[in-house]
């Protein structure tokens, strides 16, 4: 999301009792870029001291307060409560937050949009609801729907500005390029194989085989270039110990 | 996700000062339907009195205390940990949250998988990150990465139960069916340690920081069960070795 339509987006506190709460909002706010706060008609007028907005005291302090939700979003072209009722008890049209969220990132693209969050006991009142366009609702389970204030302002707005995973898939391919290559695999192989025919592991008459398993175990483990080096390094240390250690033996004998 | 899949989540939650964001992990977990709760070392025992978690008695009564993330996170195949840190301050393999859900949801199919949180003031530790495979981070913003603890618990199994748009669901969930359980990579990393300690390999005085290098590069590897016992097994014999070997090395002298 660009840095306009970021600031397109007002964060709208109705009613809330908890000061700590406006601040963990402020704070999700801060967190993924969002400064709009707007306080309607609440409990506290402390709040702009709730400590609990760690890093943003500034959004905070800019944070607009009004009589009544409807001066609230009076500049707003689109206009979305929260809520954690089910749909048969709604009039409203709802939908759920990742639906909603789409909706919402498109209207930013040229307008101010409202996002309206009720109080900590109730939530928005049907007269809230009367100033939305529609309603988003978290997909919380049946059995506890009900969200913490602070926590659903942040899963709404890490909604609002996460990327979709297939549009990072393209961005990620690049750092998994690391990945070692077959020479240096190879390499690896062959040291573990010395390793473990050092020590035993490996029987005499089994070694092509013995070599084959190692090769298909080294495989299987997906290194990248810095871990192949890694362990190629130290299983050669080993094999030099193992030699040092067998010539002594022998010596013994 | 099935109630399997959910069942199959430990959220741990490591030296938490705050027992609030206790409370407030346990009411997400319960809005979402996780309901394994671990704690780790926490500052107040009077945890399971965190009066935030609204809704969620039962899940904090029900959480399991450890004194060690090791401990914590014995019978998960996938351990994964959070952090605000930027990728150049990080030794380990770091994921956008949106992409590391995907790779999560697709372990719990058959996999216990442990989700790590760190204390509010200094997050996880260099050796609480040593047990995990990969970092997960939220997008947070550069200038204020830093989320509260319980809104970034929300976030992630928010990402996690959310229903993707673009369905694009990968289908390699079979072939991480038998991903090797933590307590077995464990087995690997002491028989590795102990290899490379008898091989001369980690310097005296540097045996910490090599057993968490040793974690860390284990980890990254992916194994299945199979090959964590091949390889568990092939360094114990390497152990042996080189233990006789220095025994002959000493009468020697």
């Amino acid at each position: 999301m660009t840095t306009a339509e970021l600031d397109r987006l007002s964060v709208v506190l109705v009613a809330t009792r908890n000061p700590l709460n406006v601040g963990a909002a402020a704070r999700a706010m801060s967190n993924f870029g969002f400064s709009r706060l707007r306080v309607v008609a609440p409990y506290d007028v402390a709040f702009r001291e709730a400590r609990s907005a760690v890093g943003a005291p500034q959004l905070l302090s800019d944070a607009e307060e009004f009589e009544n939700v409807s001066d609230a979003v009076a500049d707003c072209s689109l206009v979305v409560g929260t809520t954690a009722a089910g749909k048969r008890e709604l009039v409203h049209p709802l939908k759920r937050l990742e639906e909603g969220a789409v909706s919402i990132r498109q209207a930013l693209a040229a307008n101010r949009v409202a996002l309206l969050f009720g109080s900590e006991k109730r939530g928005l009142s049907k007269s809230d609801f009367s100033h939305c366009h529609w309603l988003i609702r978290i997909p919380t389970r049946d059995e506890h729907r009900s969200m913490n204030l602070g926590q659903a302002v942040a899963v709404c707005l890490y909604e609002l500005v996460r990327t979709e995973h297939s549009a990072l898939a393209a961005t990620t391919a690049t750092t998994t390029a690391s990945l070692a290559e077959t020479a240096e695999l190879e390499r690896m192989t062959q040291a573990l194989f010395r390793a473990l025919l050092g020590s035993g592991y490996v029987k005499h008459g089994a070694e092509k085989i013995s070599l084959e398993k190692m090769r298909r175990l080294v495989r299987r483990m997906a290194l990248n270039r810095e871990d192949a080096e890694t362990w190629t390094g130290a299983l050669s240390k080993i094999e030099l110990a193992l030699d040092r250690g067998n010539i002594g033996a022998k010596k013994e004998d």
